[in-house]
């Protein structure tokens, strides 16, 4: 049997790994259209920083390597320029000769990735306008920059490689200013959860210009939709990446919309015997069951070892991707799996969500360190549908343990019992993922009824807002038109309220407000608490100052 | 009604202050027979060791600020010395005052806590033996040190708090003999696993003495039962902790061999309206189904809110404990959940078990860590039944994703799919315990056939054993009595082999092994690979070497 992958990268070179462990006699044909196979594509940002400093590190495997030890015919160079389904065969286009073949195959697999998307607008063909996903782009982004030396770069869009590269070209002294056409950065986090980011972000000295879309590119700027001009000798554009498949668009392979290879729970294409997988392909999404592109190395490299054992023996399901992403964000992390609030709300998926604030470790410990975390779940289960933590330290933790969570189908009250390992160096007794169990368990209960930050500005006049922080924190900053009674004064000062008016009550991060709930819901009075408390509204006051 | 709770630490702390929040009528009492509630346990080695400069630090709450804030009656120094069923009324002794008086109630909570073992031995009463457990204890060793500067310290017991002092101690220029009856330190992880925690603390500059006994206590020293002399002027004891249930000894609470408190899933003891928790009780282990005393804080925490909801409204179940344990170890983490393979074959449950090594992230990405994971599961469902994991960098995220997969049940196949975190300053992408899970998956595929380290002494002399690296790195290092082919050659020099031998597979951690052993079983050879592969071997020679 005669398998052709095409793609070298993570999706098709795991697939050729496992192909040959399964199957010692199996020939197997690799073709990558570019230099390089099974690199770091991730790492790709990092080396322009200065923070790889090695080329070698990036290269993951030679051709000549893989190809001895595996036993695999490996083409660089070589690009698939068409499929004939019927004759079982590629047409392949030699880039080192020029030359034209055929290639036969009995199972076909394709991994053909995703390329950047690039608008077409004035100035984009400028020596200076740079997109980022390959070896060469990298090595060409690096001379740009040592020949060129540019002052201010504008990076255009704000997703995971666009907020890297802003880093790694701060990392170099380089002038950074990213925009983005979204009210906000980071698309897989909500709203809520993006101010302590974009307050990160200028914190580190990089210009943030959010709601904001390029029609120009400029020799030294670039004009936005709304005139403005951002100054920038070199661009990235990184404003995301679409599958590339045209050389499938005369075959007979079911595509999507957005030229997406659709493909069964087995990955297979609408072709007996073609399978694909990685960025090109659709999958579910494992929360909402709604088709989706994910473009992550993670489910790739899953995709790859399913795909190779459909193709030799047994059939094993791929039971979708929940999205589980993260970034390093300068000094902060930014991590989200499952479901956001917004896809929820899209695909009309009800929910309810709480927001918690919680050390990376016993505070009393050195280095601990605050993270936020979002969590959304179902409002009759609790099943877990979602998770959002922006921080620092041990953010990566927990959201691994949340995505555990939604992957193995928990509840919050599951949740609440996970037994994770505490010692004062790496965590608390109560986790930071059990606490937002906690709390989520408490609204679904009904002893916490919370309100959140998008509420405030709704909060009726003839309702009270009750800070319970000392009074020294109240005069540090509070909501406006707030009372203050600090928490260990209330239960003397239950007096001064009234059964007849609704109090919002919010404390530092809803601990204290939650204490102050249960004293007043049990003495008569109708009360919410601010989810998150003042601290997370405080990221939005910030935010909204510098916008 | 009145609820009596005795103990102020994480369990008693934490049912005093769920209670308040679910109900603020309940007449709430707190006993504590020390001087300090909700103190921080788990930091007092590293106070001792400077690494925590500020005793306030410790004292999480004060009595007073507590009692304020929930509204609770707190006593400390005030101790309860026995308990009348039929009455519903507890004695008590003020320590304060030295008056005894009797306090009734309707519900009664007890989260006395456990107690360091004293062994019984010629000069364990000296000034320069302590124990630690409290803040007092603590206060006396730092005090001790301060005054005495002692040179040489003992550590009798290699458990965690035996490896914390000695750590801390090592921090203050002490030099630190750790004397431990069993054969290796660390009683959580199993004996293989513990090879490279040995050699990582003797390359601290702490001494080890292993399957060692002291049975005397001398002014500058301590007698081992071999005869040795340790050196030692500060004696830690730290072999243990039994419940401290003197008080309960007349009473008709059930109580187990070791007088750990008897409880059921509700955590009420074989009295009604009587509730026990935290280090005194005895509970289901998750895995085993077995009763167990499991001293950690995490589960008293836990327990805590159970017993405060229990106590006023839902009746909610706690479903045992996994004892997950982490512990800093100088600059190692070690970390264990679920099951040992020790406590497996105690408890006649059969398993399979993989041992695979791993970097913390991307390792072209600058800070990467290797960390050995050794997977225990079921041979027929594959059921995740326990992990320890022994390295650096984190470690604590794996240990948290293995626990969290054990409490939701899931198989390794289950963990295959768990869809991580990936960046490379985070993870790779496949996550170190996705890495695990696959090959667990392939050893109960039967496509990788393991053998251990364990089995090397018992290789038959007429089979081969198989080093499937480079010549560099045989040369380097090799298990004795091994022959060398290069993974890259194999293919070429098969003519070399012989069906009729068994082929002992090893490389550096197993992984190109795998691929010769799949070359070798598809070409009719009959072998198996060695988990963990020559790294982790290596540990054990280095051990061995300084046994």
């Amino acid at each position: 049997m005669k398998v052709v992958v095409i793609g070298g990268v993570a999706g098709g070179a795991g697939v050729c790994a496992r192909l040959r462990r399964n199957k010692e006699d199996l020939q197997i044909v690799m073709i990558e259209k570019g230099d390089y196979i099974s690199y770091a594509n991730c790492g790709l940002p990092y080396y322009i920083g200065n923070v790889i400093v090695d080329q070698n590190e990036l290269l993951l495997q030679t051709p000549e390597g893989f190809g001895k030890r595996f036993n695999i015919d490996v083409r660089v160079k070589n690009e698939v320029t068409s499929v004939n389904l019927d004759k079982k065969e590629v047409v392949v286009l030699n880039h080192n000769s020029g030359e034209i073949y055929v290639e036969s195959y009995d199972v076909l697999v394709m991994s053909p990735g995703a390329k950047p998307i690039v608008p077409g607008m004035k100035g984009i063909d400028k020596p200076h306008v740079h997109t980022l996903r390959t070896v060469p782009d990298t090595l060409n982004i690096k001379e740009y920059i040592n020949r060129e030396k540019p002052v201010n770069a504008v990076v255009v869009g704000g997703g995971f490689i666009g907020i890297e590269m802003g880093e790694n070209l701060r990392h170099l002294g380089i002038n950074v200013s990213i925009i983005e056409a979204a009210d906000h950065v980071m698309g897989t986090v909500d709203s809520d959860m993006s101010h302590e980011i974009h307050n990160h972000i200028r914190e580190k000295g990089a210009n943030l210009y959010l709601n904001s879309k390029v029609v120009e590119i400029k020799d030294k700027s670039v004009l936005l939709e709304d005139g403005r001009e951002v100054d920038g000798d070199l661009v990235i554009m990184s404003i995301g990446v679409r599958p590339e498949t045209e050389f499938l668009k005369d075959s007979a392979i079911n595509l999507g919309a957005r030229g997406e290879i659709i493909v069964d729970e087995f990955m297979q294409t609408s072709q007996a015997d073609v399978y694909a997988l990685g960025d090109a392909v659709s999958v579910k999404s494992f929360v909402s069951g709604k088709e989706n592109i994910i473009p992550l190395a993670g489910p790739a490299n899953k995709q790859g070892r399913i795909v190779a054992d459909n193709i030799v023996s047994k059939k094993v399901k791929y039971n979708g991707t929940q999205g589980t992403a993260i970034a390093k964000v300068f000094d902060m992390t930014v991590a989200s799996t499952g479901e956001s609030e917004r896809s929820l709300k899209q695909n009309g998926i009800s929910y309810k969500k709480v927001i918690t604030y919680s050390a990376s470790n016993a505070t009393y410990y050195p280095g601990a360190e605050f993270m936020t975390i979002k969590l959304l779940f179902a409002p009759d289960t609790g099943k877990v549908l979602g998770g959002q933590i922006v921080g620092y330290k041990g953010v990566d933790k927990r959201i691994d343990t949340i995505a555990s969570s939604i992957r193995a189908g928990l509840n919050v009250y599951d949740v609440q019992e996970l037994e994770l390992a505490y010692a004062p160096p790496f965590s608390s007794a109560k986790d930071p993922v059990n606490m937002a169990a906690y709390v989520a368990g408490n609204i679904l209960d009904g002893i916490m009824k919370p309100f959140y930050i998008e509420d405030i500005e709704d909060i009726p006049k003839e309702d009270i807002i009750l800070d319970v922080r000392t009074e020294q924190e109240n005069q540090e900053g509070r909501i406006e038109g707030s009372i203050n009674i600090p928490l260990d004064e209330l239960r003397d000062r239950i007096s001064e309220l009234h059964k007849s008016k609704k109090y919002y009550i919010y404390c530092r991060v809803g601990q204290r407000g939650y204490i102050a709930q249960r004293i007043l819901e049990q003495k008569g009075f109708d009360t919410l608490n601010l989810s998150g408390g003042y601290k997370f509204y405080e990221q939005f006051l910030i935010d909204q100052g510098n916008k």
